[in-house]
């Protein structure tokens, strides 16, 4: 009988091939990956270190009966990666921490692992290592190594009065790949309007772009809904927002959603995950802000006024305030699954 | 009524007034501590960077109803740094990445970060940020940044033929109070023999000074027990090992601690949670080798062999295969608290 400890070995094994040292690795600045007591890695001269964790977790953050493991596994390092883009930096490497229920290290373990790879190398950010345990439930956590420019990195604090209040993308999608995939109980093949949910790419060229054209005075990801997110912003900047119903850039209906244009701005105000770039914009420099950027959508919905309070226009021309929606998808499902 | 998203951004700030960015940050070269989307660090020119994470679960590294809050954040981050310490190299800053039970965010939410400041005080590893969630149970994932000279990092695969087998301090102690612990069914003030279990001081000092006078030829810390640590130690360097018995520094008996010699020699041999260092040293540079180095205590234990195989040269001169302990010492108890 393998002791839980020799568990562990084999399980760091079996992710190590998957995950092979290779030029990919090299490129990431890899010197020494899994399979010591830690990694070794080469800073950039002359750039600084980005360092981000996030928990992604059974029953918070996905579940297991509804998402398909590889969708865990490319979202689980996809979400931390975000936080990266959110300072307009590069990725180069991550730390994976993972506790798994003796029952997931078969084919839920290689699905995950495939997912995971998949992610990796779209992102070009490579495993340099990591931790595992048994767990009776899924726990992982992403810990992302990025690298940018000195003192060039876009902070949530540097929004002022005036600026534009700008978002990538189309907003609320996720959510309703949620909604779906919920009324649905699983994905199933062919499915359109998922992918946003399950295989979310984050921003990770525009966030470059953006910084390295001094475009930004603000910046953060959108991973908890606009309403939350924007309020952390304004506050981390000391200021208030405005921002124009008509003017959010909502996900497309598709085959399957089965709410109408309420709903929809419902989702793009309030769903999570939808791993956009919120960032301002000075109105100085907003004839050098293009409607795509980087292959990216890039949508003005509103400005940062003075004062503390976000506000909301909507389509009638009454303004409300916006309230943090408080995002928890899985709060009235749980029990479900 | 609070929502979820903004318990944790409360949750943030109370960790944040804790740790301050202080001078000591400066000193870890934290540009941006905690708040933003990820923080911001500055590795040293010339210097690799060495990066490790570490699980600290409740019920499989630490009982809720046993161990004192503040041991929980001492140990979070000490165990984590020992990785740093094993490889020789410096600790600098760390993220923390916490799940907690709503009923743990006040009272046992201040020990647990008075715990882990003074940790982060004694190791000179600044706070540099973290994620942060509700959980019913106590998740704890700890991400330790560190430094070394350029390829000067101790690995575990180099230790050949004939090399001295060394431990630092004595072997064994944090199993005999871990069993204290339990007898007692918690710490009780003045207790000796309690603090290698609960507070357990990495060996930073010592491994620095091992890697800067080129001693080690391979190195890692004792954390599962030396049984199954030197298995992997020579794995990793495809050798095998001859360990005699009573050359092993045993713990000291204490009050309370009720085991004989031989309890002791099992606590020395498969007794986890030490947190000394294992390293293998030349013959050659055996006589620059101090029985004390840095404050730390230094013990031959054996010699590296050829072959695979482990073995134990018992004290009345049998040899025996040192077979890995598979340390889960929890595994008995776990449904009494």
């Amino acid at each position: 009988m393998q002791s839980e400890r020799q568990d562990e070995d084999s399980l760091v094994r079996r992710i190590a091939a998957k995950f092979r040292l290779s030029a990919s690795a090299r490129a990431g600045n890899v010197t020494l990956g899994i399979g010591d007591d830690a990694a070794l890695w080469k800073a950039t001269p002359g750039l600084e270190t980005i360092l981000t964790c996030d928990w992604f977790l059974e029953d918070l953050h996905f579940l297991k009966g509804l998402h398909p493991a590889d969708s865990v596994g490319w979202k689980c390092l996809a979400r931390a990666v975000s936080d990266i883009a959110a300072m307009g930096g590069v990725p180069r490497c991550f730390l994976l921490s993972l506790a798994l229920p003796e029952t997931h290290t078969g084919r839920w373990l290689d699905e995950f692992l495939d997912g995971l790879r998949a992610a990796s190398r779209k992102l070009k950010c490579v495993l340099a290592g990591g931790d595992t345990t048994r767990h009776e439930k899924i726990l992982i956590n992403v810990t992302v190594i990025g690298e940018i420019e000195t003192k060039r990195a876009a902070l949530r604090s540097g929004a002022r009065k005036g600026d534009w209040i700008c978002v990538s993308g189309q907003l609320g999608g996720a959510q309703a790949g949620l909604e779906l995939l919920l009324q649905q109980k699983g994905a199933r093949k062919g499915d359109v309007g998922l992918d946003k949910h399950l295989y979310p790419v984050p921003r990770v060229e525009l966030g470059r772009r953006l910084v390295k054209e001094r475009l930004v005075t603000a910046m953060m990801d959108l991973s908890d809904g606009l309403s939350t997110d924007l309020k952390r912003l304004c506050e981390a900047s000391g200021v208030g927002a405005r921002i124009e119903e008509w003017r959010l850039p909502l996900a497309k209906a598709f085959p399957g959603f089965k709410g109408g244009v309420a709903e929809r701005i419902r989702a793009a105000l309030h769903g999570g995950d939808d791993y956009e770039l919120l960032f301002t914009v000075p109105k100085s420099k907003a004839r050098h802000l293009k409607r795509e950027i980087a292959g990216a959508p890039v949508t003005i919905i509103g400005e940062i006024q003075s004062g503390r309070r976000i506000l909301l226009l909507k389509q009638n021309g009454r303004e409300q305030s916006l309230e943090s929606g408080g995002w928890d998808p899985f709060r009235h499902v749980k029990r479900r699954f």
